[in-house]
């Protein structure tokens, strides 16, 4: 598949509480998508605790290597939160004081109750600006390509809202799917063989066990829309071929 | 918190069905479950899409700097499933068929079913040792201090309990925890507070808003039980210099 016009991002994940399995993370899929919608694709996430070096490490490598960079976790009000202060490290910046957040938070929490945990919130990266939060007090914040989210997905996905069309995307990056009743394993040879005959699509097979059955979607993925069908009918002539079952779409549980 | 005894895991999350946010991973909570009661942390993750180069870059980046490193997916029979290449790649090692493997997936499938897709799942890094895989034929691969898994969950899970006792782990990490109905900003001073007098833990905050209640799950961790309470008894102390309630747990939606 052409990769020449692809814009991509990457994604640090922050948090003990995801790498101590205590949480389940919901933002990885989440982004993952909003992202697609946007043109851009999703190539590297990595996941590191509330450690500054763990964290300027992974923010530098993929700012540098992605064309943006998002984080999630880290920017609220407790010792733990330390996403601000690691990415002015990673930018060898200071950390100042947003007059525009403190604004905001005096809105938000009343002038009286705006405590020096709650100012911290107003705290980003030197030259760092705001991302809109609709439903809590405390802004996101982005410097340069690296765009630092809540970690809490509801107010994540707020903040996602108000980042549409701010992305510089390329073409959606579409899809399409054939559900065959087999094992994959019955498919390879076939399936190895339309990859080679169509290198201007990806083909992912991926293998389930469900309710008593054995299958595997197969996924055609494309920036062009007319490059999909040609692939799919291929796939339904050889899930015929080896008298497999089939059904067009994701035969999800 | 002293880190001077831990034992560390990386893991790496092979494929592009997690980066276009089409399936949610299920894995990465489930190892690092099992590792912590094995005695191991899991200290970094990284997901990277089916591509040779980008395997090779992180599982070296993880093999190297931790105790032990993960992976899940890219074991299959399809032409997508490229983690035995590039390990093979990362370790600079030929790739060969695995004798056991092939006896495997011939009483499973049959010898006259055993065809050259099916004997792909045989293949491993040259020096490769096999991981049993209780539900289906096709075993896991063990190349020196990497562990390649399958991504289908249940065949992960199963996998991971043959290698219980296998990992060489030191203390398990116990946690314990407060919920305090608050703000997590009106306890972040206290907490702040606490965290410093007592380095010999360590203490994560994570806010929630669940069914219209506000407030943070306080979780103290350390690999000495009698470490914990005292710090839980000064969280509750901080929590009613507050007014705030609280109940001892997590207390989760």
């Amino acid at each position: 598949m052409t990769q020449s016009k692809s814009v991509t991002a990457g994604l640090v994940v922050i948090g003990d509480e995801i790498l101590s399995g205590r949480t389940q993370d919901a933002n990885i899929a989440y982004l993952a998508k909003w992202l697609n919608e946007e043109g851009v694709v999703l190539s590297e996430v990595r996941i590191v605790g509330d450690k500054h070096s763990a964290i300027i490490e992974a923010v530098n490598a993929l700012r540098e290597r992605c064309d943006y960079c998002f984080t999630t976790g880290g920017i609220g009000p407790t010792h733990d939160d330390i996403t601000v202060d690691a990415i002015a490290g990673a930018f060898a910046v200071d950390v100042i004081y947003n007059d525009e957040a403190l604004q905001m938070l005096a809105a938000y929490y009343g002038p009286q109750e705006l405590t020096e945990a709650r100012k911290r919130m107003a705290r980003v990266p030197d030259g760092g600006g705001l991302i809109r939060n609709p439903k809590s007090g405390a802004p996101g914040i982005r410097k340069d390509n690296v765009f630092m989210l809540a970690g809490i997905p509801g107010i994540m996905r707020g903040m996602l809202e108000g980042l549409r069309g701010e992305l510089a995307g390329a073409e959606p990056l579409l899809s399409a799917a054939v559900t065959v009743f087999a094992a994959e394993s019955e498919m390879a040879e076939g399936l190895a063989a339309i990859q080679d005959a169509h290198p201007e699509v990806s083909i992912g097979s991926y293998p389930f066990f469900r309710q008593g059955k054995i299958g595997a979607e197969l996924v055609v993925r494309s920036t062009e829309a007319d490059k999909l069908q040609p692939v799919l009918a291929a796939i339904r002539r050889a899930a015929e071929a080896i008298s497999a079952e089939w059904v067009d779409g994701e035969a999800r549980a």
